[in-house]
């Protein structure tokens, strides 16, 4: 019987959970729509989907070795606590202690970030690699940081807020209190902005900008859209900036992509590498780039790799 | 008797050695100044430095238990070799080997940024607070970075590149192929710099170029010269902004600063400490800053410390 373990990923928008095998290979998955901002109704919900999944995968993977949550936020892991998640507007919500009083096993809790990154690392990139930078680009810019083979949480939870480095120390002021933050300029309002400012005012004033999304002008990018191509050009000069300051940090063996927007491809990546390659003169050669092969599911997989790879 | 052990800093300009408790405090000193260019004469003066060094400890002192050496440069610690150091010219330097040959005692080669980070973390925070990054303040701007209480090297031994962080995407070109790296900035002709700059062109045209250090303003702002105190100021606002960048990325307990640039006291952190207290909401109350009381010595104790404390 293999061991299995569940991932529960826990979004603004929506809870994702699966049961994962100790490979990282997702067995099964299921959605709740429109994640409960009570925290109770909500872990109520994720009790019920997890039974249901447990019924339905076959008796081999019903063998759990625990369970892996991921949240976006401040996270107390040591006692799987969630500080503060300012998109669930959640506060000291002690995640372990419900979860362990309904399924009396294991229970981790881990920032989302971080989560993803422990997933690439354990499973995409099966731990032959040590040092690894996740960046997750989304909505926002978060990041997860793997060092000598350890999720690195810093001395207060706190560490891997790299889409709050300051791209352009004189830029626009960012919500949690920065200026020019790099979420400003790669995260997913950055890239509308990019886009709007491009539009001519006639255009502007015509388009119906709720309708656009990142996704809207990739696409537009992909039939041959100039200005959809500008915006993710620009967009992915700007990450090679980035790339560029992050390898000189951490000269990281790898520095990995996920969330929707990495899905992107070449519009984003080449822009990205060619801006890394003219700048990086000190660890270019050194540094790998790495995309995430399922960022849907990587949170999910990342959370229940938590319970099987020791990772503190 | 106690049990000390030999710390060696190889700079551009001169190699300053000393013999170093187990407790880091600094027994005795010697320099050698004008570092000889050639690897094997520099090396054939430390080892007699070395010699007259420890004829005149006292016999308690003498229970050597190994040597450190801090070195510029991209260094290779499991091999103890020195692969380039562009300060120095020197290139596969086996320091190592020759040391080892010498005084065959255990040899640590170490980057001189690491060095002082290892000494500062070990002997002047003592060891108590284990996320401690380290930035090196003077002609360039170094780092070293103590992650979980061991020395975080990277993939390939270059992490802690801080210097080379782009502070302004758009600014001049630095050396190492990037653009508007923080060293550009706040290191040494970066000051320079921003001090010519504010100078008339009547005084600029009859200033003593040559005789202008970083020293030299730090002197006239302390008597109140208002173009320093200015020059002074805005290098400390840039090291702020750097400063929370670096804090959200890292969650460090402590930002700790040493060279040269680092003894300026209020009229350079006062800013840097300004600025960081307006922008860094995510991580401000969590991080404290720290600047060494010996940056002349610390890479001397640091690399001695090498050998007493397990750092990888």
């Amino acid at each position: 019987m293999e061991k299995t373990a569940i991932g529960v990923d826990i979004g603004g928008t929506k809870v994702k959970l699966g049961v994962v095998s100790k490979t990282g290979k997702l067995i099964n998955r299921s959605v709740i729509e429109n994640t409960p901002r009570s925290p109770v109704e909500c872990m109520k919900r994720i009790v019920s989907a997890v039974s249901s999944l447990l019924r339905t995968v076959d008796g081999r993977h019903k063998n759990i070795s625990g369970i892996g949550v991921a949240v976006a936020g401040d996270i107390d892991c040591r006692n799987g606590v969630v500080r503060f998640s300012p998109n669930l507007g959640w506060r000291n919500v002690e995640i372990r202690r419900y979860f362990k009083g309904h399924f009396k096993t294991d229970v981790f809790v881990e920032n989302d970030a971080n989560a993803a990154a422990w997933g690439i690392y354990c499973v995409e990139l099966k731990r032959k690699l040590k040092n690894v930078v996740c960046i997750t680009l989304g909505t926002g810019v978060g990041g997860g940081l793997v060092i000598d083979g350890r999720l690195y949480r810093g001395s207060t939870g706190s560490a891997g807020e790299i889409g709050h480095v300051s791209l352009f120390p004189d830029g626009e002021k960012c919500n949690c209190g920065n200026y020019g933050c790099v979420e400003r300029y790669i995260g997913r309002d950055g890239i509308l902005k990019k886009f709007l400012s491009r539009l001519s005012a006639d255009k502007r004033a015509s388009a119906d900008i709720k309708s656009i999304t990142p996704e809207t002008i990739a696409r537009a990018a992909k039939s041959g859209d100039k200005i959809s191509i500008e915006t993710f050009r620009e967009t992915g000069e700007q990450l090679g900036v980035f790339a560029c300051s992050i390898a000189n940090i951490f000269n990281p063996d790898v520095i990995a992509f996920t969330g929707g927007i990495s899905r992107n491809g070449d519009i984003l990546f080449g822009p990205m590498k060619r801006i890394f390659a003219k700048r990086c003169g000190l660890t270019r050669k050194k540094t790998r780039f790495y995309v995430s092969k399922q960022p849907e599911n990587i949170g999910i997989i990342g959370s229940a790799c938590l319970v099987f790879v020791p990772h503190s």
